[in-house]
């Protein structure tokens, strides 16, 4: 059997970096920076009052009380950056252009509230700097505010605008058609007869594409004809697509559709060293002339996310220039004793006590157990060469969205 | 001045719960579920086959090697279910109905893989119900898998396409108007004159209401006089609004057109015993017989995504149905010595060293260091009651995003 590194390292070689786009800010919440952004201007782009109150020099203040005219009256935005004459006060509010000859602002607090036109009565003195923010405090011109690779959350959507950036170069999405086969697979909504089962692989390999960064699309119930699942991918990849995702049809039944179809064109079926999700392929199918990559997963629904997760998760992050392709990973000691096949990776999946740092499985190891899954806050793994695994054994536990 | 807890509640009064809407599964993702979702039927529907192999009745295995015949194919999918004879065995699929008189499944590794119409040689026991998967082993019927306040990820949608269920009751996103004022705004990508920024309240307010699960609409440069701020704001109420998120234009200075607008109209000013973020204000505005919530924040963008974090990020959160709508929360000593105001909470950025269990901050205390805060990941508090902190010291950290 492929051991799960030999596998995953395919699986990475398969998958290019997707390149680059412009976004509109509005736009990039969640995208990833492709290149640095530093800023053209100095932030603040120049002194201002950090309080409402007086614009002064502070050599102006002595002898309390003092009064001033307020010759001036400067809110924020005025553009036309009246200078202060000695022994004068501009009223200032928060954020306005301290004027030139000014050197502190005196808040509204301390003083009488004098208006423009008339007098300031001013209690306490101010040092000069006092409640002035100074040109280039946050950030100085050419600086590098954001470097490539970093997540675009609202802060740095914030700091972005603020240094007047109306478009941001992210990396661009990678494209995954999904695609499940099976003809026991009937729509959820629909009636089941005897023998057949919801699909659900479908919509939930899609959502884990877009929850790692990537754009799905979703074809379900592919004919399972060799010739007519054929014709069917190749019209689907007339859009431009960076991986196939499918699942199913790989194990050693007959009536492997996706076996028969990409066997013979491109894409290795292997077994690997892991436990659930054996059946595994990946390679490469022509079309028009392009080399498009393709990952098959099992269709087990288990089997088939936690594949996603060892195989194309990390991979699709890493494509998309995500700076932590994988998921935090953690240790922590097992709640209970476990068995686990000889030469297998064991992927169980488990609930984690942070407080006493303890995971404990959630369902039995079956790999049909969705709703165990469906509990479960994160993974763990069992080496290869462990077969049985003592209560209080520490593992590697790899966190899985913990506040959903 | 106002506690911060006493400001927290009452914006938290304000905002009601958001009520239900019916969501595609393909749409379901992040959103969360708002009523129990329980399952029609067993998972798996029918006991079905965990191998490719044959379905055999155990007791007929003896005396090996041993050859059956092989009257049927059972693929997955095949609906009519013939029984098996004793004495026989069917080929079967994995996940394919374990045929009626059937117990157990030989996998093909175990035999000469014989074909359908002719023999299969067995050349191992199984024990009754070996390689069967039985009818509800995953699921009973009548289960409730999903509870309400789960929020959907692709294991939970996988779960719920399993179970049939086509569409899912979600809470609805809270709408939220994001308004910004300030005559000293400039879009970015247009040039600034003396005195004025970029806007970049709007686009981090908007992306910190869609990442709090709302649905933000923006509405910038909105005029800074009464009645045309009023007119704009009528006009924008147009649509349903869950809440009006301003920001700017509330502190004690002249010219403050939010303030102006909304202190007449239902909406209180106060000042909160908080650092950053002192003017705060909250109320009802109403508009076409409806009574709507205002929540007006600072104009400084830190101020403003920090009192954003505080007071509107999990009212949003719990209105919207979410589970935990706090930030998760740890304790780590400080790594160096700080000051904070008397009588203030303080709220400084920082970022988090797990494994040490230091926080350090980012950036000194002052309000506007916007670049401090985009490369912050967590935000820690130090208390009214405080004004030195010693290095060492152990204070509470609310976790920002850390994977981002």
């Amino acid at each position: 059997m492929r051991p799960v590194e030999e596998h995953a390292a395919t699986v990475a070689g398969l998958v290019a970096a997707t390149g680059s786009e412009t976004v509109r800010l509005a736009d990039a919440r969640d995208r990833i920076l492709a290149a640095d952004l530093s800023s053209p201007l100095a932030l603040p782009p120049f002194a201002n009052s950090a309080m409402d109150g007086y614009a002064v020099r502070a050599a102006d203040l002595h002898g309390f009380p003092v009064t001033l005219p307020v010759p001036e009256d400067v809110p924020a935005g005025r553009v036309d950056g009246p200078p202060l004459a000695p022994g004068t006060a501009h009223r200032i509010m928060t954020g306005a252009p301290l004027p030139e000859g000014a050197d502190a602002v005196v808040q509204v607090e301390w003083t009488d509230g004098g208006l423009p036109g008339a007098t300031v009565t001013v209690e306490k003195a101010v040092d000069a700097g006092q409640n002035v923010r100074g040109a280039g405090e946050d950030v100085t011109a050419g600086e590098l505010v954001l470097p490539a690779g970093t997540v675009l959350g609202p802060a740095q959507i914030g700091l972005a605008a603020a240094v007047g950036a109306a478009e941001l170069v992210v990396h661009r999405r990678p494209r995954v058609l999904v695609l499940s086969t099976g003809s026991e697979l009937v729509a959820p909504g629909e009636p089941l007869r005897h023998g057949q089962i919801h699909e659900s692989n479908g919509p939930m390999l899609a959502a884990a594409v877009d929850d790692a960064g990537g754009e799905a699309r979703l074809l379900r119930f592919v004919p399972d004809d060799v010739a007519e699942f054929l014709s069917t991918l190749d019209a689907a990849l007339e859009q431009p697509t960076d991986l196939v995702l499918t699942s199913g049809g790989v194990s050693a039944g007959a009536y492997e559709v996706v076996k028969d179809a990409f066997a013979p064109r491109g894409v290795a079926f292997v077994k690997v060293a892991m436990q659930p999700g054996m059946p595994q392929g990946a390679g490469c199918y022509e079309h028009a002339g392009h080399s498009v990559p393709v990952v098959t997963l099992p269709g087990n629904p288990v089997s088939s996310l936690v594949s996603f997760e060892v195989f194309v998760r990390p991979v699709l992050r890493a494509a998309g220039g995500h700076p932590h392709p994988d998921r935090p990973r953690v240790r922590a000691r097992v709640s209970e004793s476990l068995r686990s096949p000889a030469g297998r990776r064991q992927l169980r999946r488990g609930r984690l006590d942070a407080v006493t740092g303890t995971v404990s499985p959630v369902g039995a190891a079956g790999s049909h157990l969705l709703a165990a899954l469906a509990h479960a806050d994160c993974l763990f793994v069992v080496g290869e060469d462990v077969t049985e695994v003592a209560a209080g054994t520490e593992v590697d536990v790899w966190l899985l969205d913990p506040v959903r």
